[in-house]
C-alpha cells in the first residue's frame, strides 16, 4: 500500500514526509538521506550563513531537496534568498515572521513556497501571500514556535480553512510526528503530509552530538519546556511571543522565569554555556527537541524511520479514497 | 462498519465515545443523551453538590451513566463518594489531584475507575492506584488541566506506557476531539476511545446558555486561553499548576497576567462578573471551551454529533484488526 497523494506528486517524492529544516542539524547529509529514503529533505538555513549554505548545496547527494529560513533573520541578510534560489531548491520554507517580503521573489523564481504557521491568523497570511504549502506547527514541536496552539486542533482547523478558501494549498502537520501512528493521525486530521523534526534529529545522519542524542533518549515528553533563556544566552533577538521548546535541565531550573535577573549575569553565564557546549554538558547546554522525544527510544537510520512510519501508517488508515479531505 | 473494541465491550456501549463530566453542564439530560446515542454519559459532579447530584441521578433516562469529580474538591466532602456509589454509576471519573484516597473505595465497590491525567507522572500514579481507564487530556481541552502536554504527544506516549507496563488499562484521548477526523486520529494514536467535552457543550442537550453557545460558535481556536483569573473571581482555590482554558475576552485582556492586582479589586470585580453572568455578557463572564471550538460551527443534537463522528472515523480508519495497538 502507499500514501502517495497530491503532495508526493507535486514534489516527485514517494512518501508524504518532509524533513523539518533544523538549522545546522539539517545539513546536506540529513537532507540527502531523507530524500534518498523517499521523503523531501530540507537544508536548515536557519539564521543564515552563506558559506555553510553553499557548502551544503554542493554536498547534496540526492534530489529534490529544499531549504528553510528563519524569516525574521533573513531580513538581516536578504541576499541569501537569491543565493539559495541560485541553487534551484525544490522548495523554500519560511518560518517565524511575515513571509510577504520574500514570497513574490520565490514565486517568480518558480520555486514552491512552504510557509510554517503557528495559528489561524498566520495561516490566513500564508494563504494571502500565495503559499503553495502550509506547515501547521503545534506547540509540542521542538525549537521555536508560537506555543499557543497544538497539533491536534491546529491541523484540522487549518485543513477546514484551506478547504473553504484555498483548496489548492497543501497542508503539512508539524509537532509530535515520530512514527506510523502519529503519521496516520496527522493524515486523519486532514494533512497532506507530515513535517518531521525530532525523529530525524535522533538519527545517525543528523548533525547532532551523539552525547546529546543519548542524553535525550532517556527523556519523557514531560521533560521538555518552552523557554527564552537560551535566546538570551545566544544573543538571538527573536520577536516577542516566540519561545523555544528544549529539554529541561539544571540551567533552565535556575534561569527560566528569572530572565531579567539573567541579563545582569550574561558574560559569566554565556561563558558557562559555551564551556558546557564544548564539554557536552547538557545540564547547562541546550538540547532542542519536541515533546515527541518521549516516544523515541533509539537512534535509527533515516531510511528505517521512514519505512517504519509509512508501513505502520498504511496499516492504520483505510485506502486513500475514503481518506480524502471532507470537512 | 463499527468501532467496537474492548472499551465498548467493557461498558456495554456501542461507540468508543465518553462524555467529559463537565460540572453542571453535564447534567442528567446531557449524560442520558450521550448514553442513548451509544456512548457513555458522565454526570459532572464537579466541585460537589449533593442535592444536585441526587437530582441528576434521579432524572437519568438512560443507562449506563457514570459520574465525575474534581478530586481535590472531593477532599472537602468525601461523603459524596459514598453518595454517588449508592447510585451505582457505570464509572467514577477522578480528575485534578491524587486519586489514591478514593481509588480503593471505588474499586471495592466494583465500579470502574477512570483517572484523568495530564502528564506521564500522573499516568504512572493512575496505574499505581489501579485505574481501569486513563483519560489522557492534552492542554488544548477546555476547562482545567495541567496545560503542559498536548493530546498529539501525550496520548501515544501513555499508550506506549500502558502497553509496556499495564496492558489491561484502557486509554481515552481527551482534548480537541470534535468530529470523525479527530476521533480517527485519537484511535490512530493508540487510544481505545475519546473523551468529548466541547463538542457536546455545543449541543442543545447541554446545560449551557444558548447565548453562550452562539457567542462561542464565532470563535476560532486561536481565541481560547489558559488562565487562572476566573478561579480567583469564583473563589475556587485550585492547587498550583492547574490553569483553565476559556474563551478570551475583554475581562481577561484586563486581568490575565495582573492577578495580584486583581486581588485588590475583588469585591468590585466579583460583582461585575456576577452581573455579567446574569446578563449573559461574555466579554466579562467566562465561557469554558477548548481549542476545538474553532472547528464547531453549529449547535447539533448529541445523536447527530455521535453518528457523524463514528461514520467519518470508520471511513478514515482501516478495519479493526490492523488498528490494534502495537508500539
Amino acid at each position: 500500500m502507499s500514501l502517495r497523494n497530491r503532495l508526493t506528486d507535486t514534489f516527485g517524492i514517494t512518501h508524504p514526509i518532509v524533513a523539518a529544516p533544523m538549522d545546522y542539524v539539517s545539513d546536506a547529509r540529513l537532507a540527502s538521506a531523507v530524500t534518498q529514503a523517499g521523503g523531501l529533505g530540507l537544508v536548515g538555513g536557519g539564521y543564515g550563513d552563506e558559506a555553510w549554505l553553499a557548502h551544503q548545496f554542493a554536498a547534496l547527494t540526492a534530489a529534490p531537496v529544499g531549504c528553510g529560513f528563519i524569516t525574521w533573520s533573513l531580513g538581516h541578510q536578504p541576499h541569501l534568498l537569491d543565493h539559495v534560489i541560485s541553487h534551484r531548491p525544490a522548495a523554500i520554507f519560511l518560518s517565524f515572521g511575515d513571509p510577504a517580503p520574500y514570497a513574490r521573489t520565490i514565486r517568480e523564481a518558480g520555486i514552491p513556497l512552504i510557509c510554517q504557521v503557528h495559528d489561524i491568523t498566520q495561516a490566513r497570511r500564508a494563504i494571502e501571500v500565495g503559499a503553495d504549502v502550509i506547515a501547521a506547527q503545534g506547540g509540542e514541536a521542538g525549537g521555536h514556535g508560537g506555543g499557543l496552539r497544538s497539533t491536534f486542533t491546529l491541523v484540522p482547523e487549518i485543513a477546514d480553512l484551506l478547504h473553504a478558501t484555498a483548496p489548492d494549498v497543501m497542508l503539512l502537520a508539524a509537532g509530535g510526528i515520530t512514527d506510523g501512528r502519529t503519521l496516520a493521525a496527522a493524515l486523519a486530521l486532514g494533512a497532506d503530509g507530515a513535517l518531521v523534526g525530532t525523529r530525524f534529529w535522533a538519527s545517525p545522519e543528523a548533525a547532532v552530538s551523539r552525547a546529546a542524542q543519548n542524553h535525550a533518549l532517556a527523556a519523557s515528553g514531560d521533560d521538555t519546556i518552552r523557554q527564552q533563556v537560551y535566546d538570551l544566552i545566544r544573543e538571538k533577538s527573536w520577536p516577542p511571543h516566540y519561545t523555544g521548546r528544549v529539554l529541561n535541565n539544571d540551567f533552565l531550573r535556575r534561569w527560566h522565569g528569572h530572565e531579567i535577573h539573567l541579563t545582569h549575569h550574561l558574560p559569566h553565564t554565556r561563558a558557562q554555556f559555551n564551556t558546557a557546549l564544548a564539554a557536552e554538558d547538557y545540564q547547562v547546554a541546550n538540547i532542542i527537541v519536541g515533546e515527541g522525544i518521549g516516544r523515541i527510544t533509539s537512534i535509527a537510520p533515516v531510511a528505517t524511520i521512514i519505512t517504519e512510519m509509512v508501513t505502520r501508517a498504511t496499516q492504520i488508515l483505510a485506502p486513500p479514497e475514503p481518506r480524502q479531505y471532507r470537512p
